[in-house]
């Protein structure tokens, strides 16, 4: 197992990326990891190189680049090279946390689709509050500006494949976000959307989810149009941190009564943070390509990227891509 | 003025409904409140009659009825003779707590469009967290769940009006919920809607907002279709809910270290919540009809109607509907 790592993308890079790889390298001691960048950056905060392979590039893409511009003219940045990696089968997944846009588009047009997968999607485990073990696969979050039902009817399928494979969930229900949740429900858009998933036999499709009840575990699959998924994604962290910063501010203006009670406290707001930390699934997976391609957030830290490489494990060895491949490969000849 | 009211709308009705008008009674002496129901169940509640019209009818609309069916049928509910009394001159407003689609299907088909405003849109005033004062106009929160970039544009203006003439805000800016905040980002819709939104002098513009700020006042109005504007309002609810509960539950798991700990932050917690209790501003306008209609969530308590009474009042008081009238007559005839 080989994994292409982008060690320059992120605000901490390359020492919370490659800080990361030390202690997933502890669990897996047999990946072969591949970090592409800076050489001497690199070798500062690598304390075991065994299955360590440093790839050097000065290049590098930066969060304000364009992404298709960087993706073209950027030949021999870290994250394009990565990607080629896979392209050209000395990889198997890439990881980075670098510019989003510009990682969609590296797959897209490097790494390529799995045929017959129209628009990949950006796909994420979400918390479900209340259930530390619980969480739904939420796609697309974004990929896409605009989708078909043809689309949002293969993130369906992708995401099963992946609740099944990566998460053991057997038969795994899906539901549409929608804005209502009777069947007769929704925009244009969904409604013909309702009636795709509806007939598709290998999904286990439970009908609409409205999103007030996503973080409740509704199903264990969501799936939406990218523009959608974008919105509810903001607003449920922006409202999530905007509350937070509420309490925080308010308690702190309370002088000592609200410096004891935030003590005895502790324990319960760090468990309110905690439901809302969604890392140790992972990071997004734009799905739908030929191999694993994983995003986590540019302020991602060492942990994170630990359990990022777990998740990519988990991928590789359930041959959840294998599984799509022919799904689809199927389909076509149907 | 005269403001006709659905007694017999909402879960705690008409208990709730008739004791919130006798609280804006008090405030609104001169204000004839016209209370459609029925007579025995409304007069339990009625603790001075002064300028208190009953109207006495035994049908009502439920939360369960098909919206359009209901209208059509219930020929005699309170919720149709209230706004057929708008309809014929006899009353300036409509205020109901009952089920929504029936309130927009009644404000449609009985009371009326606005000349040239095509589709009219939900709209409320939604809070600015970590800011008492602050609020921002928000439509469509889903009276439609597809809308044209010219509905949009149509929105922006009734929203700038509101926010001039009733928030008191002078110029107030108007954001474009989208999902980046760049000029060129967005979906066929929103690019065609950035474009109109740009090009119209009569509102102050300014560019596009994601959904993670919303709650930060990015802008005093923000505009966006029905079916993004449902999904955002309610997840951001659902995500609100879920955090405060988990937080709830964490506290009452703690033992006395808990209770003690909540009891300290006692007022900080409360100042969460309240932060998040948007009914000060009233309820939810059906913005675009030849007068106002209003509603609130059928679990409203008597403080939340008498907000919004005072609502309804400014809202007549500040002639915005026939300063929308005039501006959507000229565009006409430019």
């Amino acid at each position: 197992m080989r994994i292409a790592v982008d060690a320059m993308g992120g605000d901490n890079a390359p020492q919370a990326i490659v800080e990361g790889i030390m202690l997933a390298q502890k669990e897996y001691p047999t990946i072969e990891f591949q970090l592409y960048g800076k050489e001497t950056e690199i070798k500062k905060y690598v304390t075991n190189d065994t299955n360590i392979k440093i790839i050097h590039t000065d290049e590098k893409i930066t969060s304000d680049d364009e992404p298709v511009r960087a993706i073209r003219r950027k030949k021999t940045a870290s994250m394009v090279l990565a990607a080629k990696a896979v392209k050209d089968g000395e990889a198997d997944a890439i990881f980075s946390a670098g510019n989003t846009g510009a990682l969609l588009t590296a797959g897209l047009f490097i790494i390529g689709r799995i045929k017959n997968v129209e628009r990949p999607g950006l796909m994420t485990t979400m918390p479900v509050l209340g259930n530390p073990d619980g969480g739904f696969d939420f796609i697309d979050m974004g990929a896409n500006a605009d989708n078909k039902p043809e689309h949002i009817l293969q993130y369906a399928i992708l995401a099963s494949y992946y609740a099944k494979n990566v998460r053991h969930i057997n038969n795994p229900t899906v539901g549409l976000l929608n804005n209502g949740s009777e069947a007769t429900k929704g925009s244009e858009l969904t409604k013909a959307t309702y009636e795709l998933l509806a007939a598709e036999k290998e999904i286990n499709f439970i009908g609409n989810v409205e999103a007030r009840d996503l973080l409740t575990g509704a199903a264990d699959v969501i799936v939406t149009d990218g523009f959608t998924g974008n919105a509810v994604l903001k607003s449920t962290e922006g409202t999530a941190l905007a509350l937070m910063g509420v309490l925080k501010e308010s308690i702190l203006s309370a002088g000592l009564k609200g410096k004891i009670g935030a003590l005895l406290l502790k324990d319960s707001l760090k468990k309110m943070k905690n439901e809302l930390d969604y890392s140790s699934h992972g990071g997004a997976v734009l799905f739908g390509l030929k191999a694993p391609v994983i995003k986590t957030h540019g302020s991602t830290g060492p942990e994170a990227v630990k359990y990022t490489i777990r998740q990519i494990h988990t991928m590789l060895e359930s041959h959840v891509i294998e599984d799509l491949v022919q799904h689809f490969e199927k389909e076509s000849q149907e």
